[in-house]
């Protein structure tokens, strides 16, 4: 190495030492008679001193004239610093440098490479590669690589396998589209990307596998949602000769692994809670559980006093916000107009205000009395001082509208603060949901699901009853795996994919593979698949590699490395359309 | 779990246990009295067995019907084999059986789940997931696992940081054809998949990352070769800081831990050779060192004799094939049959029998005397019974020959064998390679190796022979790695465009951000990425990823899960048609 030492190594045990270090200059003091130069690399930060009568006149000189980010090498000796800088561990010691040696000159860089930098977002990702310089943007990375060691730290401790599967496939419909890669050497013909290696690894267990693991890039031709990318980074996990039990106790066993181990937090064991009653309680298949703030039906409560909105509605569900009956109108005005957002699409909002003195005050006084208002705050739970606020209306609608007015109460009361965890496995999904333009059910988590034996039944004649063996994992609101037991006979994944609408023919040409490969011998299997760009987040680290990795920007704003340019070429198009055979 | 132990984890010290296993049934054995059966998981194989007079008849009879291959869950008590079988490791029990539950039946397998076993290659790829059933198959994706596992180990300890980096990225012009991936959602755009993450790894460098290794999958658009995919695993790599020096200890050290910790081999260090000597020697960039028979030329003792091919030749070279004296006419026929094939182009091969008896005769005798032909053995270093075999021609192309000869020769005589290793590093590749269609200098790694910079004045005058800071890491003659010091300043970046060809224009335009970057503070750095692959397969694991996971073939012999289909279809096609914007 050019180096001896990076610039987070040295301590007070190594004064006197002959050093060379090698860095970016992050700053310079001139006082005149001494110039202290910081010293940066990925390690940390080592001062260098030149001090007037002590350092070489035309050392002295020539570093006065580094500019911030020069590449330097630097040689000296170790030696004890008269002020000490508790605040870095090389605080203790300086280095009395004899010689330096500029690698390279640096422009000036665009923003200050610090922790608090004068760089506003449009020009940091412009110059990301500069952003990354900066400490906290870089361990995010690090933090991610970390998550990953230890990711299979624990899947590898528990005899998991880990097999890379291909990435150019045979295009098969899941949920979204898949993208789709022609050859240029093989004219005619094109590969999909995978949207998750979901047949590869059933067919792992097929072979005995036992236990399969997988961290691995997946693609969808979509649009770009806040949390959907076109590439993104999964855990995908399977195991043969287990119950969902097995699956929840391992996988549980993963996460709190990594809290452990990346983040120092001894998480809880997971609770678990009925799909079921996650949307009777929060009215979302994935709740935010680091409060608790739960939805309370007052359906009957409500009736025969002649407010039509309630009178009429299917459902009347409220949430008590503790200690907010002081809102004023306009705050209440806030709430109202948040969940009438075209987003939300609520009528409106009622409130209740339970004020200290024990009186209560509602926007409903026209027709509900003081006693009936009583009688629902007993039913919510509320105590003088807290706000209680009602929607009504058809079940599930109300429900996922009550969530969201949930979510930003919560927020508002900070009481979904990054830094505390709250888990939650959701279990016994649907096992079809049903699909309004195609009018037909769907098969809610992918066809592979198998449904509870004891509903199997009501395939026939309530389909939209059937639970199945399907779980997710939710940490802070946030959906962070999903998983299934899988069919593993070949009769009833037919049975499946008729109710799915296929046809037999259909169902031939597409998975025909896999039920051939069930009838040679298919173990009992199941598994998950955690979202690795999600969980990351979650963590602190980098979610999303196309935004980390976003190199520099052009000046319309795109990733001049990720981004597709505005349009195809004619020279790359005349080479598409030879190897399509138009 | 179903089961309470594997089929490889118990001993003569779990004998009296009440367990319960689950697996594949491998075969029956019916002595009529007695019925034994071997269950099998990837852990391993444990003997069931089941008796006349003490096991249930009913048990007795249904276990009879089950078939090989059948999945099923047994339940029994764990005693000790009146005969052991200790060629494996669970051979001092076996399980007394009380109940069977069948998980899947299973069709007879088209071939037998055993390491020898009757299918043919055809058969086994159809039926891969059956065939992956097999240990010996199946252990050699385990052993990439280790492999993965072991680089891993070795490079996070070196303070190593994997990043992950995108893969729908811009297309910039490499080596091969990109492959292109038209976005449907984004109409009129597209992606490329990356050939190497090369240009991101170097931007990572003038971030600070210091140390980077990513284990990525990489594309290209390339006729299926022996040794090419579509896609492959590289162990890609960078560090900051170095010198070649550096780079070379480094990853020799990757190599060797590789060797000590996956095959308990412990690998000498790895010798060095300078480009232009592995071609003199051997005629090949990558030679197979596991044997010597080093090139000996002769050119100058073989003058002014009026053999013609001798006398126009640029170059006489030979190898001294050891203890070979006494092949016969029809063996050294079959020698000069092999260079003489097209793909090899050689015009003849010379031979001299330097027999045991100490006589010398060849194929020139009508030109050379018994003399002439010590003094040529003497050069080579022939013994009595040694054989000599020599080519003339141009000297590079000579040598390519040769190099071909050597190794059949070499192969004959048993001395490639694939359980004896021999790494070597080359150095000092040429920086650029002619390229006859072009009429054009190419980059023979990529445009950002360094020169030398003591070639740096060649450039002009005889741009063939600048040396680059390249090397390659060579085992059993396969390249299994290589990389480069990078140039790290703007500077002498465009140069070596201008060098290439380049016009200033499009060099901006293809890496302008590259070249923008270094202009902020660019440290010296360099990397190297090895094809794991190819690494895999010199352990003796998984090579292809694609022909492993080769799930089932289809009628017509195309891998259903992997292959593209023949044609695209008139749908796929409208959708691409409309995203390209025709």
């Amino acid at each position: 190495m050019l180096r001896t030492h990076t610039c987070g190594e040295l301590r007070i045990t190594d004064v006197n030492k002959q050093v060379t270090l090698t860095g970016w200059v992050q700053r310079l003091r001139d006082k005149g008679s001494v110039l202290w130069i910081d010293l940066r690399d990925r390690y940390g930060i080592t001062q260098l001193i030149f001090e007037e009568g002590k350092t070489d006149p035309a050392l002295l000189t020539s570093s006065r004239d580094l500019g911030r980010e020069y590449v330097i090498l630097v040689e000296g000796t170790v030696v004890e610093r008269p002020a000490k800088n508790d605040k870095i561990p090389t605080g203790d010691i300086e280095i009395k440098a004899s010689k330096i040696t500029v690698l390279n000159a640096a422009k000036l860089p665009p923003f200050t490479i610090e922790d608090e930098t004068d760089g506003g977002d449009e020009l940091r990702m412009k110059y990301r590669y500069l952003d990354l310089r900066r400490n906290i943007v870089r361990e995010k990375l690090q933090l991610r690589h970390k998550m990953a060691q230890q990711t299979r730290t624990y899947l590898d401790a528990q005899s998991f396998i880990e097999v890379e599967t291909p990435v150019l496939i045979k295009s098969t419909p899941e949920g979204a589209r898949d993208f789709v890669v022609p050859s240029r050497v093989h004219g005619g013909e094109f590969y999909a990307l995978p949207q998750s290696p979901q047949t590869f690894k059933q067919l792992l267990m097929v072979s005995g596998f036992d236990r399969y693991y997988q961290i691995v890039k997946c693609f969808r031709d979509e649009d770009l949602r806040a949390d959907r990318q076109p590439e993104f980074t999964q855990i995908d996990c399977e195991m043969s000769f287990i119950t969902q039990e097995d699956i929840l106790n391992t996988f549980e066993g993963l996460v709190r692994h990594l809290f452990k181990n990346v983040k120092g937090i001894d998480l809880p064991s997971v609770p678990r809670m009925f799909y079921d009653d996650a949307m009777k309680l929060y009215g979302s298949d994935k709740p935010d559980t680091r409060f608790d703030m739960k939805f309370v039906e007052i359906t009957e409560l409500t009736k025969g006093k002649s407010f039509p909105v309630f009178e009429s509605a299917e459902l009347v569900v409220g949430i008590c916000a503790k200690g907010c009956a002081e809102y004023t109108r306009k705050q209440i005005d806030e709430l109202t107009e948040y969940v009438k957002r075209p987003q939300i699409g609520a009528k409106g909002l009622v409130y209740v205000q339970y004020k200290s003195d024990g009186s209560l005050k509602s926007s409903v006084d026209k027709f509900y009395s003081a006693d009936d208002l009583k009688v629902w705050a007993d039913k919510v739970g509320a105590q003088p001082g807290d706000l209680i606020l009602l929607m009504a209306g058809e079940t599930d609608v109300t429900r996922k509208q009550l969530n969201e007015l949930r979510l930003l109460v919560g927020e508002r009361l900070g009481l979904r603060d990054k830094n505390t965890f709250s888990a939650l496995w959701v279990i016994d999904f649907p096992l079809l949901e049903w699909n309004d333009e195609a009018k037909r059910y769907h098969a809610m988590h992918h066809p592979f699901t198998s449904p509870k034996p004891e509903d199997m039944a009501l395939l026939d004649t309530n389909p939209g009853k059937v639970r199945a063996n399907a779980y997710d994992m939710v940490i802070n609101g946030t959906e962070v795996g999903g998983g299934s037991i899988r069919i593993h006979d070949a009769a009833t994944q037919k049975l499946m994919f008729s109710h799915l609408g296929f046809s037999e023919e259909e169902a031939r040409k597409q998975f025909g593979f896999l039920m051939e490969a069930f009838e040679y011998g298919a173990p009992p299997h199941g598994g998950i698949a955690f979202g690795f760009d999600r969980l990351c987040s979650i963590f602190g680290g980098a979610d999303s590699i196309r935004d980390f990795i976003a190199f520099p920007k052009n000046n319309a704003g795109k990733d001049v490395m990720i981004d597709s340019p505005s349009t195809i070429s004619q020279e790359q198009l005349n080479e598409l359309s030879l190897s399509i055979k138009l």
